[in-house]
């Protein structure tokens, strides 16, 4: 197999996953609004409307696609109106990553055979946009040079036991960013963690690939061969008006398997690219914490209407207009929403997904 | 002066005065919307409807009369539609008890020269309807059979600091529960209290008063010449169309003064009545804390939708229909309305009323 020697933008792609249902982040996040179609940070834009700002200066507006699930195509077409229909792929039933990445890649064959590929979560937070476009020239020059599958892997700066690590060999190839992979874990416990910290051979996963689609597509023929085989069944209908019915009856057939687990751990030729872009995927409160500015006493704030007395260490989100007096409060979370509130300490935050699990059990999707 | 021997029901009437503002309940109570205008304890009637049919066994319906600040009548209508327009008396301003007792005895002089009084706050609870009525019976009787003001005195259970107190005489009058008043005491600091609890002679001031229309008029001759004057002039004036302006002129002319501070503090003839009928001015978060059922840790909720995880201690008042899931909460108020949320430590509940006036130093009234 042929590789092209440098991809031009034109044949640049980016995959958005924005089907995520973000339990941890209830009541903010909820199964009908999760946390991708909100504005987290209070900066006017909601994480999705971001993720796809950050691609306008790497690939042409319309090679962006957003892979949802269904039932929330019509908030990726509110908040992004610029798409145009066929930039939106719904997916009829939630089955993880793999089988999303498969029907975006034929989606993709159908209109560009050449295409170089990124994909990424829709709910991460990037500080610096620039860093992060460099890092992904970087990604796609070794993705269309190479066969080789390349994953971001962010510089740790602490023991964090949210994320999956990436282990990487020191002098597989001869570029100071560029590292083959040796493996990845899954999130550690505290102590592993701080071992992989030490070691200086582990970066965070940041969930975020770059590969040519040649090479995406050989790896699925190795690595998943029935999944690929189903949705290639499905060349000629992409873009036609076959093409829903035919996605309904692939994702049926489809095993509910992650692309990480599916391809990643497998392939032999997975590549990382040591990252630093000021990245966080704003996955539990506590780091969404760690990236809003805090008053004199650490207590960190969103909402107009929001008065602290003898306050400190509070992560305080009022999603709706009301007004918050609060006094006397510690190392809390508060979240409200138009129809629930949340109050929670935050080392317990944690528990949350407990909380949601009991009020499914017992109220259904009322409030999920 | 002769006093008939006994009051006959149809004689009976009851002042309930409705016109408090109750910013130590905020955000329940709101200036537009205070106290006595809410269903505080989540039983299906406000605290003003409760008092109303408190007095319905002792005295005839259309004898019970609301006085209350005029921008409150649409409110007293609303919850108490049985009443007719000429039982509602709006105040046009706010001049504490002494003018409100006077323009409601001259309203009742107009139609029952005969009658006796009972004078109520609106949002007052009380626990034992039956002993309060037995109460009420032996209060009439000692007002009409002589020339006295009666209050009611509380049994104190708790060296409280939030109430008045009441000291008696022990032997001035030959029945067990009925006293003669030596002095009135504003609220005492705790060490004081402490000192009324044990000496055996103090009684809580419940801030309800019987009296004939003859011995309140009497009063107000002797004690405040001045506003009994001042009213005595508007009549053949009241329960007619000029009534609403005579009382405006009436009360721009009127001293803000309590009945307490005005009359019973001077008046020689003030008895008190031995009093044990679950009562509670519900003066302040904390005695309503005592007054709500609570769980096994000590969480008293009024609300539908409350969910607590890991909470002791607590009070938590959800006005609003919202859901609240709380964990790691101890000795806390939080209250949520439609538009306001308010988190204190239940022990710096005094604090709330300099958030009021902080609120409406920087935002005027929208949140008052």
């Amino acid at each position: 197999m042929a590789f092209s020697p440098l991809m031009t933008r034109e044949h640049t792609w980016c995959v958005i996953m924005a089907g995520g249902v973000g339990s941890r982040f209830w009541p903010m996040s909820r199964s009908a609004y999760p946390k991708q179609f909100l504005d987290f940070l209070g900066l006017g834009r909601t994480l999705l409307q971001q993720t796809y700002d950050r691609f306008l200066p790497i690939c042409p507006k319309e090679n962006i696609l957003v892979v949802t699930n269904a039932q929330y195509a019509h908030l990726v077409r509110e908040q992004l109106p610029e798409l145009k229909e066929e930039q939106i792929l719904p997916e009829p039933f939630r089955r993880n990553t793999a089988p999303c990445v498969a029907y975006a890649d034929h989606v993709i064959a159908s209109r560009d055979p050449e295409a170089c590929i990124i994909v990424t979560p829709s709910d991460h937070l990037v500080l610096k946009e620039e860093a992060f476009q460099r890092t992904i020239e970087l990604a796609l020059q070794h993705a269309t040079n190479d066969d080789r599958l390349v994953t971001l892997g962010i510089t740790p700066n602490r023991p964090d036991t949210g994320y999956g690590y990436i282990q990487f060999m020191d002098d597989a190839v001869p570029h100071p960013r560029v590292k083959k992979v040796k493996t990845f874990t899954e999130k550690p416990d505290l102590e592993t963690a701080r071992t992989f910290l030490e070691s200086g051979d582990f970066l965070w996963n940041a969930g975020i690939f770059i590969w040519s689609l040649k090479s995406i597509n050989k790896a699925f023929h190795q690595h998943l061969p029935a999944m690929q085989a189903r949705f290639a069944k499905g060349e000629g209908l992409y873009g036609t008006i076959k093409e829903r019915t035919f996605v309904e009856e692939a994702y049926a057939d489809c095993e509910n398997i992650s692309v990480d687990y599916g391809i990643m751990e497998k392939a032999p030729n997975v590549y990382t690219i040591v990252s630093d872009f000021g990245w966080s995927d704003l996955g539990t409160w506590g780091s969404l914490y760690t990236h809003i500015p805090k008053d004199a006493e650490g207590n960190a704030t969103v909402g107009e209407n929001v008065r602290l007395y003898d306050c400190s260490g509070n992560m305080v989100h009022m999603h709706d207009e009301r007004l918050l007096v609060m006094q006397g409060m510690k190392d809390m979370i508060l979240v409200s929403t138009k129809d629930a509130l949340l109050v929670c300490r935050k080392q317990d935050e944690q528990k949350i997904r407990q909380f949601v699990n009991d009020l499914t059990a017992e109220t259904g999707d009322r409030y999920i």
